[in-house]
């Protein structure tokens, strides 16, 4: 069923394919909810976190590893303890209201840590929006918010649609004609709630992959893909380390859609763009952009709904290239995944497991794994 | 300078390119400002509409020209005609507000010719920003706007960020893992203004190309690009007429943005998802979403000006993989585009404007060509 040339091959492939996410039960745990969530909040508490604020950090780092993104999930606790214990990330950090108007809010995340703060300003989005059909809201001095889909589906769950897109440091996604660093990988993401059924629910990178599937990749030992990563010589590589940039996913379109997101998560947010960011993520800052739009302002809502069920509906029911790898909606394979790590728990690769636990040690902070 | 395999200068050449323009001056006509625009608005006006319609009409398709957007500026003028003709577009069609709330308003284009209506709309969603600091419109009942990048300039133009989707008809944008249309081939473009340059311009289809594209490509004769159409039987082509679907642009980045687009410029404006339209364009109807954020009310809009001014002038230096084709900014090449039609007149397609001639001459308006 595919292309005939090697040529039409192997551009349908890049059509239509973003590399899995690493899976080898051989390297990794499963942790049941109920043991590493605690010990995520008793990490973040021993950092200088208020335990109101720890809970809603470690529930967001929980709900990307549950909903399938384990490079945006747990993974990130060290990286996340060691930039509070160099005092990039304020563990007490408080968002700060700028600007407060009825739709839109401007807020200064006072390099709190990212998902609390981003947190606080999905939950404005969704004020907003409930109460004026829209919100708008641009956090500054912020930080890094794990994984974007998280945040709209906190919108989604609330009854709203959700965009969100954040900043990720500095310039490492090409412009088109160039194979060095122009614009950020930024997460682009949103969700639309759908009555009785899970949310639609779209996260992405600009880029060709994310960085932090990437690392994960490295990190079970897998290959990363030829052709689209490239050192500061500009010259294709294949290892993570030499790696500076990346080719935009779709070429133009990412482009395009990378710059956006690096104004609305930068600058307008009084942040910089990601080429004048040379730092790591947590040195710098990092800015997210959030829109709700309240459906039910703006049309029938039941219509809405039964419009865009029925639509998913014919669209998995389209006949796939491949029979045994049907047509997936954006948001379904997370739900199911959601489930399936809810019941068998959460698989971490074991040397995450094992620099956790090492981390808790230090602090007195049991862990049963 | 080009990855060395076979493999990775394909995937390269894929994740750089769009198709250029057809530009051939032997199949083309050179026609100045001055001839075509009145030859344009006395022909809508002879089909019913007022004249200060006509001229916003006529202002818009020709923009589109002038910028470098031939399928969708003049080019459609005929197909206008027709559809007004039929009574698909009613051409004394007004604006209809059903929601005007402070920062968002959903209105009704009521069959109106779609750069009329889409300009209104642009407009309300500029007044509300300035007013507000956001502005969300969604227009429904409309029709086919032309080129989405002429009404974000018209945002820009007064001084604020823009953002505007739309519906293009039916399913023909296929979903990863099928060759069969799921979602619509929207639109996307957004305009920043930069204080004393061009604006940043950015429009897109969320296809691999859009199908004006491929119509005028198709007119001037030229081979439409392998790997990307398929018929209905899910075949690949690379005949116009018998291709219903192409691949998404970036895969499931195309897919995933042209979803968001198909509902924001569909069910949020009352109107239907991409797969449920089976007819014409014109014989069902368009959805239009416009997002207006004033940045002076987000931000600092100096440093924003000279943030963003200095990360283009720096990506604009970075090196290109071929020299002799350097990095370009969205919207630059628009911008110079204009210049040089202004001066030289707007390059049509003969058979353009000889279809123009022949509506003109039945209608007894006067053309000089």
């Amino acid at each position: 069923m595919f292309a005939d040339d090697a040529r039409g091959h192997v551009l349908e492939h890049l059509m239509y394919n973003s590399i899995p996410y690493p899976s080898d039960p051989s390297q990794e745990v499963r942790l049941p909810v109920a043991q590493l969530q605690p010990v995520v909040e008793q990490l973040l508490v021993k950092h200088s976190m208020f335990l109101f604020d720890a809970k809603v950090a470690a529930a967001r780092l929980l709900e990307a590893d549950l909903y399938g993104v384990p490079s945006h999930g747990t993974a990130l606790l060290c990286r996340i303890l060691n930039a509070i214990d160099c005092g990039d990330i304020d563990p007490r950090g408080r968002v700060l209201t700028l600007t407060d108007a009825p739709c839109f809010a401007t807020l200064d995340a006072s390099r709190a840590i990212g998902s609390v703060a981003a947190t606080k300003g999905a939950e404005l989005a969704i004020a907003k929006a409930k109460e004026h059909g829209v919100g708008v809201v641009a956090m500054g001095n912020g930080q890094t918010l794990g994984a974007a889909e998280v945040y709209v589906r906190l919108m989604a769950a609330a009854g709203v649609l959700g965009i969100c897109c954040t900043s990720t440091g500095g310039a490492t996604v090409s412009a088109p004609g160039s194979r060095a660093g122009a614009v950020g990988n930024c997460a682009f993401a949103y969700a639309v709630p759908l009555q009785g059924r899970v949310p639609l629910v779209f996260d992405s990178a600009c880029g060709t992959e994310s960085w932090g599937k990437l690392a994960l990749l490295q990190r079970y030992g897998l290959p990363l893909p030829e052709g689209i990563l490239f050192d500061s010589q500009q010259a294709p590589v294949t290892q993570f380390e030499s790696a500076v940039a990346m080719l935009p996913a779709g070429g133009p379109l990412g482009f395009g859609l990378s710059m956006l997101c690096s104004i609305l998560a930068g600058p307008l947010c009084n942040g910089w763009m990601p080429i004048h960011k040379k730092r790591r993520t947590d040195a710098e800052d990092s800015q997210h952009f959030f829109l709700a739009l309240d459906p039910a302002r703006f049309c029938d809502v039941d219509k809405f709904n039964r419009e865009l069920q029925k639509t998913l509906d014919e669209i998995v029911a389209l006949p796939a290239v491949n029979p045994a790898d049907p047509v997936r909606i954006p948001g379904v394979r997370g739900a199911a995944c959601y489930e399936d790590n809810l019941q068998q728990g959460i698989p971490l690769h074991r040397s995450i497991a094992e620099e956790i636990k090492a981390r808790a040690l230090k602090k007195k902070v049991a862990v049963e794994w």
